[in-house]
């Protein structure tokens, strides 16, 4: 089974090497990512796209830019450090991966610079950190696929939205890695995949990977799902998540929403997978996630041509997320374990310092 | 306020004049269409499209192709015009409105041809007869406008799926009637436009066309109407329908039944607009209506660049309808009069008969 490595280092380590998701599923491209500006471009236009993975290539892109300026002073390395470490940071706003991947770098940095590393020391730390979160995104696809695993039995039909899978992730994915996981066991699967309007996601990335893998995939599009659903064809529902809040409500790809209600309507499993560190115990419900705003022209004109009238009486509504409440989600699948309602991911619940231990 | 005309006769008369709504909203381009062939074409690649549209386009369409054969034996004549009624019937599957008009149209041939008529009485006697059909239409858009009126108070947020409007009929719409009607009082009315994937007709044909006539329109993707429904931006749904079973069940764009479901969820009012011709006894449920499958690129290469991937893994599932059945609809809005659950437009009963007057 082949299943693609979207983010890695260089083969000169001195680049953060990605799948140019943009050109999928035309043309596979490969691009070497260099200082925190071409980071931060190619998470802002998607190049590099999925919650843990716009965080590995972030906490890459750091350690790349760092190389740029180890000759400067520890002041100066240290400023412009924290300069690229914001810059980085702001590219998008909603998924908590790449903040948490940002922090842990300059955390890292600190430590060593008050231990008394040099700039070349810190940037050395900072690339083995790096390494360290690509690794542990790596181990943690793997684990959230083997507590998943048990959910898609043999002939399973599985609907998901939007991508949460290897290109998603520097791993085998989220959402997609227990479906690769009983590809692997041998038992038969198969895959509905929401396009995912306005960006087709699920019909350019979530396609393209699984018929890589040898899985079958169904490309429908969202408006498809609910008599999908009913005409029986669908066993689950799985979907990766962009910020879990404490209550468990997921803000995940807009249309996550609609799938869930159609999914508890028709009685059908509607589970989330997302590694811990998409866990964010600060945001104490779905209301308080920030849901970035796209420009109009995604859904006006993303195709080449105007698909929308322009003009004075005409606006666009284009969302990047929507929040599902925890009421609707079956269970939660994390790299350390399944969680069922009532979720409980505040700062002082067991489960989430029992989550966070992994992090 | 300025309403488009979709489907009218050529100034000669010897044409059906259509807006090709292929070309919408780039450019408005009309179309004259002569012959059975081309009114079929125009009607099986949605140049002209709307369950009451192309009934009035197919009407009119045998009408004009009657003129091509006036001069053969009334039994070539007539065989003719079966093999042409044939041909323009068989276009699409699932509008009733199409059988219905070509039904009426050669129903009055016969009639007339039984009367002891020639060809060139009977071709006069089905332009008027399509002449009726599409001045009905008109009336009937109108009448569904009145009823529904009362649904759309000042400052009513509606949203609606698809295009039932000015293009999908020879009038000012079904779904879209009352809010033209509302505009037209002085009301402030906004509407919400899923853009309904695969085709677009939302975006290209609805925001189109309201917007040229002045009123607000926002643009969004089908997976966001979930979410912008829980945001309480919605007050009511009204959406056209393709064809309606004896128990209320109803066949439209897919994408539909989501919203439907969405709607009841969130406590939104679900209106259903369509004209009489729309009911269909003879299905007694919507389990019943046969439901078009159109072309796999509709969704993996509609838009000029592919879309989703191809080869042997991948599959497109592309249904042209979907079912809401009649539980999730407050109410379906008729050119004669307001009908609410439980429904019954079965051959027997009183409600279908004092309907079908009006056909």
């Amino acid at each position: 089974m082949t299943i693609i490595q979207s983010v890695r280092w260089s083969p000169d380590g001195d680049a953060v090497r990605i799948i140019d998701q943009r050109r999928l599923p035309e043309t596979l491209v490969e691009r070497d990512l260099r200082g925190a500006a071409e980071v931060r471009d190619a998470i802002r236009t998607l190049a590099v796209r999925g919650a843990p993975a716009i965080g590995v290539a972030g906490a890459m892109g750091l350690a790349v830019a760092a190389l740029g300026y180890v000759g400067e002073s520890p002041a100066r390395f240290a400023a412009r450090l924290e300069e690229d470490a914001s810059a980085i940071r702001d590219a998008r706003p909603t998924a908590v991966n790449l903040p948490w991947a940002i922090d842990r770098m300059l955390a890292r940095a600190r430590e060593r610079a008050a231990a008394g590393d040099g700039p070349r020391e810190v940037a050395a730390a900072l690339r083995a950190e790096a390494s360290s979160i690509l690794e542990e995104d790596v181990a943690m696809c793997r684990r959230i696929g083997e507590h998943g695993l048990p959910f898609i039995r043999d002939g399973a039909r599985v609907l998901t939205h939007c991508n949460a899978g290897a290109l998603a992730t520097a791993g085998i994915g989220t959402a997609l890695a227990p479906v690769y996981l009983a590809a692997e066991a041998g038992r038969r699967v198969e895959v509905y995949a929401d396009e995912t309007r306005p960006l087709l996601q699920g019909s350019r990335l979530t396609a393209w990977e699984l018929s890589r893998a040898g899985i079958p995939v169904t490309v429908l599009t969202d408006g498809m799902a609910a008599s999908l659903m009913r005409s029986g064809a669908v066993d689950l529902v799985i979907v990766g998540a962009d910020r879990i809040a404490a209550n468990g409500d997921v803000a995940n790809k807009v249309g996550t929403y609609g799938v869930a209600l159609a999914a508890r309507h028709h009685g059908i499993p509607f589970y989330v997978a997302a590694p811990t560190s998409t866990l964010d115990p600060a945001t104490p419900t779905g209301d308080a996630i920030v849901i970035e705003s796209r420009p109009a022209d995604e859904v006006s004109a993303g195709f080449g041509a105007r698909t929308a009238p322009s003009g004075p009486f005409v606006r666009v509504y284009n969302p990047a997320f929507d929040v599902t409440p925890a009421e609707y989600i079956t269970a939660i699948v994390t790299d350390r374990g399944v969680v069922r309602a009532p979720y409980d991911f505040g700062p002082r619940a067991k489960e989430a310092r029992l989550l966070s231990r992994s992090r």
